[in-house]
């Protein structure tokens, strides 16, 4: 990199970048999709609300499918990353621990992958595309529902619910803030993350009559 | 009536009936909008779906957007039963005995027009229709929020989370049903309406420590 380009603006250099285009248009498809759904959603109407031509979106992106497999792992990959280090036992750290742990961290992820996600919770399995993704929500459900186990089993959590369905309605929960969650509006991430807690674990948490 | 036609065996005498085709329509095409897509299924795809020619079709219903409209009237009309008679003071009953109440009803309405229901949860504005049935879910929203408040001022839920966001969160749980509840599953109505209420409210409830 020459000297001369480090001290242009950020803004000005970022612009004529491969990649940059591609992520802009993924932005916009994620969106779009979210908006219209994705079967309605045409490579023309994608044109259309770039700006573009259609053979400027093709120079990118090989098909519509490919642009909601990329947004599904996205959102995939975040979620599997902050499942499986929850899943992972740690000296000292309970599994109770861990499970709120993987709470606040969804939230995190909910909140900055929040198109991503919502593309990924409305997949119903009309394609291989979405049937992968299906997959592998599948086994973070799984896991999930393991950990919530693992948390009884340690004496953690009430066990007068099955863990499966405690899995289910605690991410429910979390999940449920795609529907509603405004970046501008009066309840900021963390704020979201200790509601969804404290309502979670002082009802799963065994109290002491 | 006549005598004759009230011997005759229940099913077979339906099948004549007008109305009934046009809720068979009606099912099938609620069934085939949350599978596909409103935007994405035509008044085509639900004749074939359902064997039938179009002209068969049209002769029961105007338009797909009337299937919309009274899909969503549907759900509506059955959550608005249930929220307005929780919101009603009534003498001797609490707000946290009316939001106990409408939980556990709000199941029963989700389990039993899981379809139609899904189909409102999905709804984006896209359409005079659309916009309507979210005219009519903030109300509910509304109505919900205030119940919460009036359970916090009687002293009988946690203070420390704005009611609003209680709302949200604990309507979120209940909807979150729709994608993962299968009548013919593991849990039934009865013991997914406990999880919620055990879960949600033993963390609401104010714990003397």
């Amino acid at each position: 990199m020459r000297a001369t380009e480090q001290a242009e603006p950020a803004p000005r250099r970022r612009r004529g970048r491969p990649g940059h285009d591609q992520s802009a248009i993924l932005r916009a498809a994620v969106e779009l999709f979210n908006r219209r759904g994705y079967d309605a959603t045409s490579m023309g109407d994608l044109a259309k609300e770039l700006g573009l031509t259609k053979p400027a979106i093709y120079y990118h992106v090989t098909s519509k499918e490919q642009l909601l497999g990329q947004a599904l792992d996205d959102a995939l990959d975040e979620l599997t990353s902050v499942v499986t280090e929850a899943s992972t036992e740690r000296a000292g750290v309970t599994a109770y621990q861990r499970l709120r742990e993987v709470v606040r961290r969804s939230v995190e992820v909910l909140v900055a992958h929040q198109q991503s996600v919502t593309l990924l919770l409305r997949v119903r399995g009309n394609s291989e595309v979405e049937l992968a993704a299906l997959s592998r929500r599948r086994w973070l459900d799984d896991r999930l529902a393991a950990l919530v186990a693992d948390a009884v089993a340690e004496g953690s959590l009430r066990d007068d619910v099955p863990p499966a369905l405690v899995s289910r309605l605690l991410f429910g929960m979390v999940n449920s803030l795609v529907e509603w969650y405004r970046a501008e509006g009066a309840y900021d991430q963390a704020m979201v993350a200790d509601a969804i807690t404290t309502i979670a674990f002082d009802g799963l948490a065994r109290h002491e009559s």
